[in-house]
């Protein structure tokens, strides 16, 4: 909340710097204007509150309405998804920003919807990574949760998740599991990265919560699965592509992690109308 | 400069919070390590004093090599772009923030290029928007340098854009131009955004410096160049595809504009190696 | 906007600290006040605003009013410019911190005026430069602007001037400007300082935006002029006296730029009347 | 020395923003330089440390060397005070900031001075007032002791000082000098502001340390010192001239309040060359 | 106030970090509801407005009513002193914060005030010491108040206090007040630490305000008290026990300074019920 | 990390303000000193990189040593246990903030030490809670781990607790267990306030990780941890003195969480010594 509250002030600065040179030359502060955001394409909608927000930066006293959708709602092409009265010079100011953040939310929101209904009807739960946008964890996460899918840990403080050199560094497993339980509270579980079914045979008797088959091939994986046999949950990781996401969800594994949800989603596009009043 | 230092920041605290609990039990402070971080595809480099200053962040005392790359440098898949020693914790904590910079900006450098390819041997500048990541403006600008375009105006500080919007406020181009120009710094150019062959005209006539053709029809794009007759700079902007970059390069603006470059550039992969020393 | 009310917060906490030890101990938080600020010299008023968020800073519910006043209006001697209604305490504590805002910036406005009706008359636009007070740019050039004077650029990042030291790490006019031209965007001029005759030829051929003459004598003026010849705005500069003014501006330069605007124009006097009701 | 460090920053966010796009495009990161700062005018210098840390914040490896002087040492027309040798880049992006700094606080105790040798001889002391620039006050009464004078408080918590609108909220100055002093630790004084020597004789019987008189004539002066007779220490005070200070001195006050000192000492004249190496 | 304001904002971050995951998931924003913060010990409550901050901050549109409690009033067991009204997530989010705040606030508060009753009768005042929670000087010193007793200086900056190593480094008592006094306002009060009558005899020569008497006996105390007579304020300090108190209180000292009355207040109990509504 | 940094930048703040007047009076920067901190008691050390921190704040080419003691090691009345060589200045003015950091740190830790003591031999953990101090949370739960117990959820964010009041919100344990597993991360754990036996029933058939008997009595607690079995584990909690220690942790909870281990710590006494050398 706070981050995000940063985020805009950082992405309003940067925008209008000393002033917007254009509009607070030729528009006076008294104009009264309304602004009519609109899909260009049929999207997930995610960041009504941040574009809100923005706009109230700007004019306090803006009424920006979002006529009825909430973010998660499917918004079809041409439909207006929010509406803005206030001062003319805080929508022209502040149109491009508000739509920076619409774009790219609405944009994973609308993606991850996407790769969601690809697995449809199976049990498993698609998870997003910490391969998220610097500056935009908070948001991007939650903008995967609006599109259906699930979040992997915030950050390396929600989680633990030994990987590779964690284990060199303990010299095994087993000794590395033993050593962080002793440390971290009660209420975080203990995943485990593996790369050989020997490591996962590791992981079991290790005692952690999860395991995690890291690049492994599709045969590979489904002999884990049944090596693991429910005992801990199971996560699939590595270059995710949408086309194997059917047949990895038929493995049996109950988690299959994704970075491009959030690192390649593409921009979808709206745009603003604005009118003096 | 600042501003890249505070995103820096705010990305180590998003991922680290009050602690990267799983590094931080299993790794001893004074444990050495070596970090080696590999193009998982041809690209184009950049974002290499950001990932170095991610490191040096966390351990000052890192060192860091970029292997004689510099910003804007071909990488062939399977090359090592940037060499770290530090502490082995460092390496692991930081790795994944690291990343995260240069995977989006390279991922624009890369994109930028192959755009610019596509109109090499014509006259025509390839220039960015102001639709890039909130918070991310100076990076992803300086990223779209780097791949061989060029920068429209940082923001709503630096350059004079007057908007349809705009010249409804003040009643006609003219007064719009002349108004602006009143209170501007001499150092400051006037763009206007026309839609018709007759705005055209009309800025022509207010004497403005920069006309933008906003989203009109090759021909009309043409008619409009050969109007304005190399009198002042044209920019052609509006949704443009790299399919239509040939053709519009042909039609004689002297600018387009882009937004694709920074706004959906797909991350290209890099991953890194870390060994304990 | 957002650098103004750092500034004000800085103000206050540098003034208040811990606490007003006197206000905070003698008047109970309930009590109301009413304050008048009122001119003690003829003056341009400036700084309206930033005076009024000092008081709703300290008191939320504190109304203030400009009594028709707006920035750049003459006030008499002895009329009130402002009207307080708050918390005594709030007025009490923030009298000092209003009255240095408004002292300084009507202190730049009433000197601007006064150079600029020294050239009355003439086509010559008096701008300032950076020479001013550091943490105070964007309000002491929108001073100058209320006075009637017009600003150059705000700072190193909105418009290219190239300096002799500049030239000499390039190896000339000619390669410094279109160095520069390559990288800068296309909405930014280029403007070259000058000492020689040469020099302003050399500028000339290489296609330069504005010339500045720096540090010319008269007669070398009137040349630079004759041989520039309206192709490009030319501007002087160098400690310029009021004295030499109206000289100057017959030359036909098209600026003449003052770091005194700025850099030494002393405070006007304000003081403030503050009633218990 | 926290709060100075911010105005520096803030002075060089201000001016440089996102770059300093003629330095950034024209001189090579790798590039040395040399920067001497010459005084044009005899003058008092002062801000020594503050200049060093402007080309240090650009440039950690900049080497700034003073010469011998320290501040408060005068300084002749035509000597230079600082030598700094660096990048070259630094050192142009730099330059006005550091004289901006150097001009303003060289300007205060340069002028403190020539005040304070008007009553060399006497056993008065000359203090400032809070009449300050907003944002420098500390760097501001750092000046004014470098030029030989002496500081009241610092800001509205470190001393007690009741005024008019005090004394009515309390009901007489008896009544505000006990009550503050219940409240107040026992390193703080406590002033009153008195305009009648009635006043005078009941700040006296209320106990105070310190007694002001504000904006007396020379003869109500002379009679309230000789009323006060020691007991206390006496300021006077209210838009003191230059031209009074001396008999101003001899009427027997023990301080004299100056706010001339720090609001509209105007700023020294300081150049600086710099060569490519 | 700042500072506070700052504090608060520092203690939510780092409890709610990215989101308080429990209330968040199974609370839904619109739903309210009512708390009440009840006493589970006789006490003296402060920190109200503080606490009222924390769901303000959460909630702009709650309702915080103190029941006609002030700070410093004494709550028996089971009264209820906070009734708040809001988002019912903002409570159960909230609540933690706003109690450990009450809790130590109040605690200070409640322990100063039986210390300062075991000297009622008495003209010493009990007064506090730097030795404070770090971040937290303004609210304890606050507290303090509230409980009756009496600030020493709030920081390093509002009072002179020499002691052993300033004295050592400058050759005396003597030259240290001297020294002192030249540079410093005239409204701040210098205090001299002794450990002997030799050097209490010693400051009263050069001219201090207060003597503190530093981890003296009982008798020596006495002694000081005797040969000082009432010249200058007499300050006992040093690991005062409360069994002692009285007894020093006798000695005639006009200070007593405890380090005590916020290093170690141990925080009283108070609780939070909330209901849906 | 960070936060702890801006909590001693917070402190030196706080107490230095506009400056040391003592020390910047009397020390000239160039004098050397050394300081010596050590115990007054016997203790458990906590808050050795903090001290430091503070120093090299002030003076970053102090040496701080720590004598070969490292966080958690016992020291004996009278060891020293840090010394500082650098500019004396730094070592008066930063001498009570070091050591207010290390006297609450320390408490915390002995505090810990003899609390977790009580309780050796048995296999119950003690564990903190979020009754931090505002502003430490991440310096006292660290110091808590240093002295031998536990650390609980860092905070709201990572680790789910369904107390009363969400539960009424959602219509039972088994919906909120469910509602919230649908949201959160796979690596959190889910915990359940219970008060009655009935409850804890009700949390085992919800498949909750952990359930808390909160206020409960020994017999219940017994019957609790019957019926439980090892299924999941089991904290106590609820105003645990250290006289019911030992009693609680024979009833075979796993868990025993105890808010006094940081909200009412004694701070332990170390003081100072400094020489000038």
């Amino acid at each position: 909340m706070h981050t995000t509250d940063d985020l805009i002030q950082l992405a309003l600065k940067e925008d209008i710097g000393p002033g917007d040179i254009t509009t607070d030359h030729l528009v006076a502060p008294q104009t009264r204007g309304q602004g009519t955001i609109i899909a260009k394409a049929d999207l997930i909608i995610d960041g009504l509150a941040v574009a809100a927000k923005v706009f109230q930066t700007l004019d306090p006293a803006s009424l920006v309405d979002a006529r009825g959708y909430r973010d998660g709602d499917p918004v079809a092409t041409g439909s207006t998804v929010i509406q803005v009265d206030g001062a003319l010079s805080a929508l022209l100011t502040g149109e491009r920003t508000a739509l920076n953040f619409l774009q790219r939310l609405s944009g994973i929101a609308t993606q991850t919807r996407s790769w969601v209904e690809e697995v449809a009807g199976t049990t498993v739960k698609l998870v997003d990574t910490r391969k998220t946008t610097p500056g935009w964890r908070v948001l991007e996460k939650y903008a995967v949760r609006i599109g259906g899918a699930h979040n992997h840990r915030m950050g390396l403080y929600d989680g633990v998740l030994i990987k590779d050199n964690h284990i060199a560094a303990c010299g095994g497993i087993a000794a590395a599991v033993k050593k962080v339980r002793q440390s971290i509270s009660h209420l975080i579980k203990v995943e485990v990265e593996t790369g050989t079914l020997e490591a996962v045979q590791e992981a079991l008797e290790a005692g952690v919560d999860v395991i995690m088959l890291d690049n492994m091939q599709m045969d590979q994986i489904r002999q884990a699965v049944r090596i693991i046999n429910k005992r801990v949950l199971v996560e699939a990781s590595g270059n995710v592509t949408r086309q194997q996401l059917k047949a990895l969800a038929q493995t049996g594994v109950d988690l299959i992690s994704i970075g491009a949800l959030t690192h390649s989603a593409p921009a979808v596009d709206l745009s603003m109308c604005i009118e003096r009043r």
